[in-house]
């Protein structure tokens, strides 16, 4: 079809994220189509280290466009830097440094750049491999907090935000018919996007975010304020990395007891009984979860995904290598991979977003 | 329109249930046609005790049909033969017999007969409305659950079923791209049709249902065969009501202790720990909770909650009352009002729904 | 993992219907559970004929349940007992009988039973194998249309219906905002099952179905009627195979004529034109088409699905051949496969669904 | 609540789409939240002309976030400064000048702004009442073509997308299945971008857009290679406003001749005709339609919606009259009203997304 290049590869690292095979798609087709060979490697770093990759052709990828997961399997764990290789006698994990086994398994199959697709950690692990051991890299940015630096929006993001939003519609019709506060934990650990684009889609009366910290007589007030307006239910919605004013994240975690596991609750758990036991008005969490992370990709997600995909064999084809592709204006353009290792994207406190939410008579607890 | 006819009241009882608004809509607009006065009562039996109620015009139900919750709002606490009137001085719960508020309430206006649309607890009021207290009643079976004995169908169900389905779609693709089980836990306290459903619609490897106690045992040894074929991944959907042989149910439910308050996990959460613990093979669990009660119904369940909305002014009209109206063989019918105080409608051992799963390699843990 | 038994074969014939994945996925997972080999074969009697066919493993069918179309390919004309093979010189079509290569074909393969997934057509086709070759069918009713006899459903019914619900939803906003009549135009030729139930469950103001011969008048009448009760919209819903009292179906064709070609309007564009015409109220006209054969199958299509092919092989199994399974009051079952010979199974002029639809005030044009 | 201040009011004009409620909810709970009095104007220009318009509290827009339409009503006809005020005696429409009407009834309730929420037709009324009649005037981009100047994205659009996406993706099953050309004709009279959106998300072969024309033999080639890499489908995305090089729009109209009425195909239904004619494939279109413009709005044109709406009351906040409010680089701005005048918003030549659907071997039928 087109002149013979040289030889690319392609991997997903970190959690699920919908779009992640969209991207996949669009970099083996944009590769082949310009004559390039192009790897597929299993399990995000784990498969580089191990050297399990295979040549992908245009078959690989048909029909995987509107598939939610990664085609290539991913891992949010191995790291070529620090890699788990196993436990001594004490069972204490053994960690590895097997940065050489990355840049063997490369050589061997005349790799000249490594796309990764993945969030904050995939993306540093593949600035450390530029900048400790001059792999070219090129990054595409995932995540469904939308919390990555240098970029408008991740792909990932409109489908977990969807997700959120269309529970929202779901708790709403409950909220009002038992006159109840139903509270909705989405993700969202350093930054508030989801909860606050689902909490504006959704009709949310109350939305928490980590860069307001939350004073818990704030909320109430609003769910007492809406009773005293004859609206005898509320919706709550809050990112899992939401806290108090001067306190900390309230992290779900489990412990072992003498008798049995318990399961300590987060935020959105503590919120509702806060609520409950403060107002008398019956409040109800639900956590998202998993949810926000799987199904297939809306068509926003799956444009932004096909155009990252091709943007990222563009800058291979164009030399420019050590880049993450970005969206920027609408437009996508390439910014040093660097970036990065930058400060979390969070929701500015002067956003016009946060201020559409006040003019609408949301409290975001502060 | 038509000629005068007499009165009619409905109301709405219990748990939120898709389809709700699209039976008032079809008792209205029925009733009205025809000529009755029809009142709807607020909040369930709670509004019927305090006379609650307002009459019901075609404006009042316009546009509501695709809409989930129920505009009269409802309860799922108050019983007018058990009525939690308040607290006495020590702070217990004085309980009061309010069914000459309801007759009196009836008969001020004029109703000549109540329509009651809710679960076996709601219909079981309704039935002992009739039996102790002479209240003319026709039933509309609600449930998510599908467990009403004398229907093969309650609205409600098919909503719900398929939520659960979406949800195992979207675990599905990040069970497959992570190698995790996938564990989901569903309603269904005493009988497992949403969890045998959404199973067999959103494929999943396992399901655990109230009717089949399960082995832990055979749970993992189904993950672990799935394994040997290279399967890295594996989906269960458990009800909420299932419990291990020999075993009791395992629901969540909050513990204050003295540091803080911790939520003990229901059987999902369970089963996700004692996988994780016995394969090695990470474990999720997401509990679907209040998303399978809320939401637009599904065009099945608008069409056989306005057949039933639609059947129980028509049983009205041939004064046919203390019946329940009823899906059977793809028909609305009438049952007596007593069947609902009969056994819940649990999936037969023999069903072919079950058989199906068995000859598609599922595992009910047995 | 199963003892070995003989020979199975499936094909997929006619137009496409969301399930036909789901239950060839069911007929091959049930087939090798017990022991079967099963052969697939390619795009209907046509592969049939042509010796087209592979053997299938649980692989081929692996993530197939909830895509729509068929993974064996299908096709709507080709005929065993009349073979379009080609073209005489004047161009007329040379239909051959092909009967002895498709029992050839299956005896060369020890095929013991072929499983013929399709409408009234292919399942004809089968049943005349059966009568006039001794070859063993069973048949699965497959019909977005539902006009099947001897089953309650056909599986792609309850998809079809939904997108039609689904796009009647959007159509009422847009009738409502600008006053307007819209007409949705959908499948059901000889019986009106997917436009009565989404005429129902999408809030319809008139439902025409090929059962009840419709006036234009009465039609109109309704819209007037509307309009003077200040509703200055209407939803109208009309199977493809409505007509007019004492006329005939008015199918959308092509005409060439000496200039260019002209498409003829088929029932909904041209009630559209009526109604506008006399009425003076804009009409606008949708044909939903092929919207509602693709697409992922809906949760209880996929539940149907997975239950019929199951119930196929357990036939087999059985040695209970020459059958169709069905649905009966919600029980899967066998009827004779000679039954799909009868009369298409039309809505009867007393169901409840009819009556709930005029108990509502919808109009069928009668 | 706050400050008394002036008084605004708030029309939707042109056809119906996606977001128009959330837009109207966030005008008014914003202006309300700061004190102003906020009329809505029925039926667009046509209600200010006749000063039927209502004022409008919380109470007016609780609920209608999600929902499809206008609840203020909508028209795409009427212009004040040429209105159809009735017919003469020869059945001609006389036209008149009403501004004087508009400007009268905008006085006489002491109106300081006016918030027009409409496509350019309606922003163009707007601008020529600041221009010729010194109205103040705030502009909010409407349109599912997303062809406006000056903003990055309209709001309706991203719904329309989606609609057409899912169109594909059903569409996709059915052309696979059956081998068959699928042909969707979708909105975009002067710009592609639903067509171009769409056609990458859904996985399109050939999307034909108004900016590109298009070789019928370009289209047919592109079919023919896909047959000779053995893909006996093709799924073909088009714009209504796409015309072949050198041609012209071949938009459906209606003729009456003789004998009946005859609809005349637009681009769809010719593109397929040519197809079919010049392969031999089947070829099949539908005309998605006004299945583009209603129903629910996604979760990104529920937040675009509110915040559009929130900046327009902003923007009167500010004393900031006759700008329209806009999306650029992910922020709400406001730009001078006279831009909407301009030339319409076309796919740039050199835009990513062509180079994106080129490099993943899409044919744009030149």
């Amino acid at each position: 079809m087109a002149e013979k290049r040289g030889t690319l590869a392609v991997l997903t690292g970190g959690g699920d994220c919908p779009g992640l095979n969209a991207v996949i798609r669009a970099v083996v087709k944009t590769a082949v189509t310009h004559g390039y060979e192009i790897y597929g490697i299993r399990n995000g770093f784990h498969g580089l280290i191990q050297d399990d990759m295979k040549k992908m052709s245009m078959a690989d990828v048909s029909g995987i466009l509107p598939r939610g997961g990664t085609v290539l399997g991913t891992t949010n764990r191995d790291n070529p830097f620090h890699y788990a290789a196993g436990e001594d006698a004490a069972g204490n994990v053994i960690y590895e440094d097997r940065r050489d086994d990355v840049v063997r398994n490369l050589n061997a199959h005349g790799i000249e750049c490594l796309i990764v697709i993945g969030g904050d950690g995939s993306l540093k692990i593949g600035y450390d491999l530029h900048r400790f051991c001059g792999v070219n890299v090129v990054g595409v940015p995932k995540t469904i907090d939308n919390d990555l630096p240098g970029t408008e929006r991740t792909f990932g993001f409109d489908t977990a935000m969807a997700m959120a939003t269309e529970a929202l519609d779901r708790l709403h019709t409950t909220a009002e018919s038992h006159h109840r506060v139903m509270v909705l934990e989405v993700m969202g650990r350093y930054a508030g996007w989801i909860a606050l684009h689902s909490g504006l889609a959704g009709g949310a009366d109350v939305i928490l975010i980590p860069e307001i910290p939350y004073r818990i007589e704030s909320v109430i007030e609003k769910v007492k304020a809406r009773q005293a307006q004859g609206k005898q239910f509320s919706i709550i919605v809050v990112a899992e990395g939401s806290k108090p004013v001067g306190g900390k994240m309230t992290v779900a975690r489990l412990v072992k007891n003498s008798f049995e596991q318990v399961r300590l609750g987060g935020v959105g758990n503590k919120l509702a009984d806060e609520i409950e036991a403060k107002t008398g008005i019956e409040a109800r969490c639900t956590i998202l979860g998993y949810l926000q992370r799987g199904g297939s990709p809306t068509a926003f997600d799956r444009v932004l995904s096909t155009r990252y995909g091709s943007a990222a064999v563009e800058a291979c084809l164009a030399g420019a290598y050590n880049v993450m592709v970005a969206l920027s204006s609408g437009e996508i353009v390439r910014i040093p991979i660097e970036e990065v290792a930058g400060k979390p994207h969070q929701v500015p406190l002067d956003s016009d977003l946060i201020r559409a939410g006040r003019n609408l008579g949301i409290s975001f607890g502060d």
